[in-house]
This record gives structure tokens, C-alpha cells and sequence, in this order.
């Protein structure tokens, strides 16, 4: 990350069509196993630490605790060969597409997850709620933008 | 993604630590350059066309003309060599680091996007308003989430 790189003229910043994740930190909780995760974090879900990784670290400057932020996951123990599920693994629903679901299965298993930044301790940040299991993967984090519309711009 | 794997015991989906993405589509806009293209969606972007894989159009059943959804993106022409930035490019405003701010410069370039979907033609989606570039790869389409509290849940 401190190596300085050409700016590609084009293709995937020069990686192929299949770009490899960096993680820059892993989700510690008390949520150790997918069975025992709520669904969303809203539906009960404790709050976690979000431990950095010392190099991606100085990324984190200007993060206020009390603030809202969307953190990206990489949900390792999703299925990436599923295209269809039942949604919230109902057997009386009926198949949906995964892109019309939050199924942690899907070809690229990633986690939007919108928390509070409870407190921040060096490279670590106390969020919640967050339904994550213990040692997943964070790829992102980013801010929550606000909008004097109607609508929310939270995702844009 | 046809064929069945066996679940991990754990680890990265038995992937390693650096987990490739596999694009399930791309944009197809008029913005040809990311000097071109606004920096949210709502500040003037266009409709594009998002155009998905046969092999991942069965995930798009359930989606429906009219709803809003979330389209990440691989923001390809991103530079991930960078952790901080000044925010919207704006030499007055002081160095922030990157997971503070919405720029495409990151160590996971990944782009989200919030758009209303326009029309549905076989395995392409008519979205909008968004600022993507031409070319992007697309990831993952996830459903927007309603929730009956105060708070959004739009990126739970």
C-alpha cells in the first residue's frame, strides 16, 4: 500500500477481471458461529469491535465516535454458488433470486452492515449493533452521507 | 458457481486470506471518464444500463421494476495504494483519511450506489441516477431494507 503505482489507462486497476480484496481489519464478538447471528443487526445483535490493521490504520483519520458509519464485510462462510434461496430461510417462501435478498449466499459474499461508533481506541473502533460473527473479514469502511432530500442518500 | 462445494469448517471459503471478486455485470453509461462523472448520484448523474452475466441472471428474480436497490460496484479505475485524501478533491479542505470519505480511492475500491430501477429487460436493468463510469464491474445488487423505526436500515 505505501508503493506508489501508474494510474492504469484502463482494465481492472491492472489486476484482470477478477480483483483480489485486501482485508483492512476483522470483526471481533461474542458471535461465534453463523447459527447464533441474527438476521440484521437491528434484530438483536450486540455490539463488536472492529480491530485495524496497523497499515490500513491512517485510513481511519476523521472517524468521530457517535457517528454512523457503513461497514463492508466479506461474509466468509457464505456460499458463493447459490443464485436462489428461500428469504430468511422461510421453506414456505418461495425461491427468490439472491440480488432480491440480504442471503449471506450470493457469488460475492459482501456484508453492509450501518453502525453506531460507540468508541475508538487507536486502530480499533467499538461499533454496534452488528451481526457479523466473530473473525469476518472487513474490507471497507465508509461514512454515512446525508441529504436534505426526502430520500436517504445513505447508500449513494 | 454451478458446481456444489463443501461448506468450510473455516476460514476465507476456503479461499485464503485475499478473497477474488468474480464480476456479475457491468455498467453501461454515457460517462466514458471519472473526470466526467459526478460525485454521487444525486448530483446530476445519468440512467445507465446494468447489464448482468447469464450465469448470475437467475439471482435477479424477485426484482421488481420501480424499487429501489443497491448496485456495488468495483470502482476499477480507483488507486489503492491511497489512505488519505482531501475530500472532494477540494485543496482547502484538510487530509482525511479514506474511510471517512466516499472517494473511489481505497484500499477495496468498492462503490455503492443506491438507484431506483427504471425497467427490467431480460438479464439488463435500466438504473438510475448514477455516477459510475462506463466499464464499471458490478458485484453485487442487494435489496433495500424497510424498516419501521426512525432509522434507516438501508445498509443493514
Amino acid at each position: 500500500m505505501a508503493t506508489r503505482k501508474k494510474v492504469p489507462t484502463r482494465g481492472y486497476n491492472a489486476e484482470g477481471s477478477r480483483p483480489q480484496l485486501r482485508p483492512i481489519g476483522v470483526i471481533r464478538s461474542d458471535l461465534k458461529q453463523r447459527g447464533q447471528a441474527p438476521r440484521q443487526g437491528r434484530e438483536g445483535a450486540p455490539d463488536a469491535w472492529l480491530e485495524v490493521n496497523s497499515l490500513a490504520a491512517p485510513g481511519l483519520e476523521g472517524i468521530e465516535a457517535g457517528s454512523d458509519i457503513i461497514v463492508v464485510t466479506w461474509l466468509h462462510r457464505g456460499r458463493r454458488d447459490v443464485l436462489k434461496v428461500r428469504p430468511r430461510s422461510d421453506p414456505q417462501r418461495r425461491l427468490t433470486g439472491v440480488f432480491a435478498t440480504r442471503s449471506p449466499d450470493r457469488p460475492n459474499p459482501i456484508g453492509l452492515h450501518r453502525v453506531t461508533v460507540r468508541s475508538i481506541d487507536r486502530t480499533r473502533l467499538r461499533i454496534g449493533p452488528i451481526e457479523a460473527i466473530d473473525g469476518t473479514p472487513v474490507v471497507d469502511i465508509k461514512p454515512v452521507l446525508r441529504s436534505p432530500g426526502l430520500r436517504s442518500m445513505d447508500e449513494s
